[in-house]
C-alpha cells in the first residue's frame, strides 16, 4: 500500500479537507457539483422532484449519458435522491437532498450573479480582443 | 448568416440571459468560472495579488499549461486582471477585478460547505457503493 500523503485528508481524519490540496477528496466533490451538467441539473432540481427527461429538456443541450452519468455522480455524492416509483411504466424522479439544496442555493447565486453581469462580461472580452 | 435561435440571449438583448438555454453566453462564462483550475484559482486570489509561480504552487497539482489557460479566459471574461510590472526580470501579477471578487466569494461559500460536509459524503459514498 502506498504511503500517505499528508494532504490526503480524507484517511488522515485529523486533517481538514481543502480543496487546494491535490489529493483531497473534496476537491473531486466539488467537481461534481460544479461539473457543466452537474450543476445545471443540481440548480434545476430546486423547482422540484424531477422525471429524467423533464430534467433533459430543462438542462437544454445535454445529452442522455451525461446527464445520466451527472446524475449518478450526485447521487453517490448525497446531492441528489433517485426515486423509482412503482407504476405502470416505472418512473424514475430525481430530487435534492439536503446537502444538494444547501449546495443548489449557493449555485444559484453564482448564476444570478453571471448572468445579471453578461453585460460587462462582454464589454471585457470585446476590449480583450480588441487588444 | 444563420437565423438567430430565441434562446440566443446575448444576441437578442431583449432576452435576459439565462444559463439553461443552450445558446446562452451566460453558459460558458459560468464554465470559466466553475472549471476545476479557474475555481480554484479565482478563490486563491482573495488573499491578494499574487504572481504566476505562487498561485501555480496554491493551486496544487495544476499544470503551467493549464493554469495559464485557465487565467486567459478569467481575464478576457473580466474576472482577473493581469498585470507586467517593469521589473528586473519582469513581473506578472494576477489579482481579481470587482466581479472576480464577488464571484470569488460565492465560491469560497460554495467550498466552505463542500468541505464541512465531506463526512455525510464519504457515508453517502459508502453506502452507495455497498448496494
Amino acid at each position: 500500500m502506498p504511503e500517505k500523503s499528508p494532504t490526503d485528508c480524507d484517511v488522515v481524519p485529523t486533517l481538514e479537507a481543502d480543496v487546494f490540496a491535490r489529493d483531497c477528496a473534496s476537491r473531486g466533490v466539488l467537481q461534481n457539483v460544479t461539473s457543466r451538467w452537474g450543476l445545471l441539473a443540481l440548480v434545476a432540481l430546486r423547482d422540484g422532484e424531477m422525471r429524467f427527461s423533464a430534467l433533459r429538456r430543462r438542462v437544454d443541450g445535454v445529452s442522455e449519458r451525461m446527464l445520466s452519468v451527472s446524475l449518478q455522480a450526485l447521487e453517490r455524492d448525497g446531492f441528489v435522491n433517485r426515486e423509482v416509483l412503482q407504476a405502470i411504466p416505472p418512473r424514475v424522479e430525481y430530487s435534492l437532498t439536503h446537502l444538494g439544496a444547501e449546495t443548489a442555493d449557493r449555485l444559484a447565486g453564482l448564476i444570478d450573479l453571471v448572468e445579471g453581469r453578461l453585460n460587462d462580461v462582454h464589454a471585457s472580452q470585446d476590449s480583450y480582443d480588441a487588444r
